[in-house]
């Protein structure tokens, strides 16, 4: 990291510390390692961007954690994350994730979907009770993705996720961690995730792990296209910065890389591109043009109707009024090609 | 509609009646239409099981009808819905449809998304004042496609259809319109979609049309088959029914069949599809086994513990003592190839 | 297999005697399994439907066997493949399947692709001549899929395996093991590969395991899709049946499959699959219409004129004359809705 | 064209002049349109670089045109070809394209896959032979496209391709047209269709338009990723440029881009997009890096056994021996981070 030169750090809690044969000593060697991970920050400015329990890998999470059919599961579960949650503060971590590997089902036929969904709610509302009470302010967030390992995960994108933390009045309590392989494998550019999440104040973090669009699981490679860094980045900037989300990269090599400079050049290539679309961002913010040619498409909506409309007052009976009194309306060209061109000359 | 048996028809208002030079014109064109379906209806039992205004067609909605960004459209297409919902009522129409053919994005470079979607808000907020104005007590009904034509329709799943009705506070007015082979366009299967809807109380009509799973656009086929319709009839009997909506096929033939018996035999095959969906439906409740297997892998539940989770009330330090006490919890089988072998068997 | 009332097996070396210090080592432990099987075989009518090398997991691997990069590796695979087709005859093993898990690439940047293939066709020439040297009779097949593990695996389809055979000149020497679920994944239908296999004379085994068609992984269900298996039972009658190649199944249980009597239920699901679907096929043929549908759609080339084309000696100036002497041309329909509906009704 | 700074044209002969009631009426239309191309022509260095047959937009293609079920319509396309062919002979065109927009299948259950297969060989084989007949010695291409309108055409990609010309003989009469949306429609990166193009002799010209890598269907873009723009002209390059084809835009301007400067902007962003991709492929070449750590990969093969292996003389005896004699290989990293980077740094 000092190599590098990054100052957060991430971890699931299996990954850095071993099952062992019960709950109790899985913890102890939980608790050793964090220790050793305290004294290791010490001096430094290096802390945990999230924490995250690791409820996938383990045969007993076959069905799931928060959503597994069977309550000994989701007990276990529980106790899990609270401790998860428990190191993650200790470590001074600024947020906790929640990705719900294993939380969705493989058919329908032998799925009660309800009544897992339900689970689930009940499971996240009891970390926020739990967060509270431990005085632990980082943001919890909720990481979609559409599949894989299982054929349907509840938290399939980030519109998804919305509905869901609306239906169970958790809406205030999370925030999302947008992924942009997970993005591309639900259909949707990964711009497309961040701005859905930023518009309806959801935006918390960004794991900057992109995939292969020919390819339908999770390739988890570091982001190297500049194009998609820009965007990225403008949602950031759009956003006021992430604060105290960032990015995070899944620090995983490919099975292929197996030189020791291989993970560095990695993470060196991933970050030079974010910066590469930082820079394009602020090109792209100082020249002004593509600012204006979205601004200038609505502007017929800068009007007294425009106004009624936006407040919820512009009822059917006006509007056909106007309608009939205007005649056909003119339509301007949508200048994709010249917003296209504009963001290329950017890069 | 003699011949086939059928007492509901569907219909876009431009489809039945022509675009006039001006809006006054256009509106005569379609009472005249209107009034001679009103004739045709009398004496029968047929009225519109839905109508709809068709927003996408003309150049005018290039860019959107609700979510377009000229104001002068917005006006218009409010207009064209006004209308359409007026001549639904009088014909005795059940629902009324929304399919928001180009209320999406081509690319989000030259589109403010926020805004277009509080726009349509708005709009939808517009269209339920109108309907309790005239009294019109159908079902307003959402038609989740994903794209096609445009890139991204914001309608794009049940899921996204059911975040944007609580954002904006439209969830009691609106049910959804599921068709199956915008579901399978939108990476789920026709199920999946039906069952979410219906969990969330939303599970409206069902346009029955299929797609071809290796293909990425609308291909609008008539379901023929006999998993999928034993499916989707599973999630009508579980829903209590469909009424006061029902089914529709996108009564569209296929450019390579010419001849004027295609278009029953499409319809015949359709129906007949459906009929034995439900027939294999009634086998599957009658033989109870698939029911019960869903049920039991989840009686863990069916206990004190899984009592207080369920109402809200399992703590995180309550689940950890219980996690303690039982130790390495037991996993049952899911059984996924007995529940498939037993769905298999009632085709 | 006694329960199952089943006489073919099929085996990776790897997954039936694992990897030792040595390829010496390793070559002994197989031989004292394979002279197990032979003990197990005898007094019984069973006999290995095909063996195969398993060149994908062992990290020496992790750049393809006779595409990897390394020439050790190369030479590694081949000593592999040698003691398995050895083994494969010694077992009366009917044929023998390559799978080409890691021969592709994961990206082009470092990737000589033409140098690949040609190592690629070396290999599969010297796996002839040993399979001649040795006197094995077998059919050697290759199984085509699209990716994964790599972003493209050199055997994509049935037609890209079919254009590798053909620039190599090794048509004559192999055939093709079709799966259903690469077939999907490879943006076909099953039945399309099977045909595509069929129509150059290349179907040589089907490999049954299914796919989602909503997933872009290999999910390798066992079939229980009644309307595929009619599909795929239609190729296996045309083709004049299988023999020596057959069907197997990948007999891979589900991780969340535990009890032991899991697997034995999806066998007999999937091959209770597989016997309604020739019983449907029975019905196609004895009813005839389907297949009199598609002969009368192509019966204008049972003519003079269609034979002259048919014998590749329809000439442009032949042809332009006819066309003008004709005028427009009259288009029957292609009845897909009928020929559907014809479909349906025999399942 | 004169603004653009172009000297090549492309046409459809039905986009450049209408159909009429008979061909001696439509053919004398086209060579009205013809003969004043001819004069425009004159005096500039303006030719068309291919000219082609539009063969799917009159309902008398629905089934295709050399694949279609209908004797009349076959001989019709051929007359419709060898006007197209002459016509782009006498404005001097340098190729001629064949894009089967209806040769293919909407479902197998009414196609005889195998006799419309033949058909288009015949078809391809009059062509080549007219083609001599009136020495025209442009290039004959073959533009792959997976599916849209039809659910799979024959000519799917550029492997399926090459089996096809090699089944049939033709394969030194034609060279591909690769479009980059066609190579994503199909599943395979936009290079990897060019790569194997190029690697198989038939790398003909090039269609630049590009598609979004979320949809199923031919969006017909503008190229403006830098990124494919860069890996598009490495192919290019190693291929010694295209000429006698060339690079050619789908003219097409999107339906909601309605100003006249949107079809400048959309090709001069095309142009630019290309020469940026041209230069940064000179910078990786000057470079060299990116070309050497490919070179490394392989150079185990530089080697006596591996002149061997690719003479076709390495058999399994030989390769066991060695493979027992050197033991467990070395495997190096594939570097793919690192060619990553390096391939970024250019952009």
């Amino acid at each position: 990291m000092d190599k590098l030169g990054v100052n957060r750090w991430c971890f699931h809690d299996r990954d850095i510390a071993p099952d062992a044969k019960t709950l109790a000593e899985t913890n102890a060697n939980l608790d050793e390692v964090v220790e050793l991970a305290k004294e290791l920050q010490k001096g430094t400015d290096i802390i945990p961007l999230w924490g995250t329990a690791q409820l996938f890998m383990h045969p007993r999470y076959m069905h799931g954690g928060a959503t597994s059919s069977e309550l000994g599961v989701y007990a276990y579960a529980a106790a899990q994350v609270k401790k998860a949650m428990e190191v993650t503060h200790y470590l001074g971590g600024e947020n906790y994730v929640f990705w719900g590997g294993r939380e969705g089902y493989q058919t329908l036929l032998n799925t009660d979907m309800k009544r897992e969904l339900d689970h689930l709610a009940a499971f996240l509302q009891a970390a926020v009770d739990y967060k509270k009470k431990i005085g632990f302010n980082g943001i919890l967030l909720i990481e979609p993705k559409p599949q894989e390992p299982t054929k349907h995960q509840y938290d399939w994108d980030a519109a998804t996720s919305f509905a869901f933390l609306q239906k169970y009045g958790l809406t205030g309590e999370f925030k999302l961690n947008i992924e942009c392989n997970h993005a591309t494998l639900s259909g949707h550019s990964c711009h497309h995730e961040l701005e859905t999440a930023r518009i309806n104040g959801l935006l918390g973090n960004i794991d900057a792990n992109t995939g292969d669009p020919q390819i339908g699981w999770d390739t988890d490679q570091f982001l190297t296209d500049i194009s998609e860094a820009t965007l990225v980045m403008l949602s950031v900037v759009r956003n006021g910065g992430l604060a105290p989300g960032g990015f995070n990269f899944d620090a995983k090599l490919r099975r292929e890389s197996t030189d020791v400079e291989d993970m560095f050049i990695a993470h060196i290539s991933g970050m030079d591109t974010l910066a590469r679309g930082l820079r394009n961002v602020a090109k792209l913010i100082e020249d002004g043009s593509l600012g204006e040619l979205v601004r200038k498409r609505y502007q017929s909506f800068d009007s007294e109707l425009g106004a009624l409309i936006e407040a919820g007052k512009g009822d059917f009976e006006t509007l056909e009024k106007k309608a009939m009194e205007w005649g056909e309306p003119t339509v301007s060209s949508a200048k994709q090609e010249l917003a296209e061109m504009i963001f290329q000359s950017a890069l």
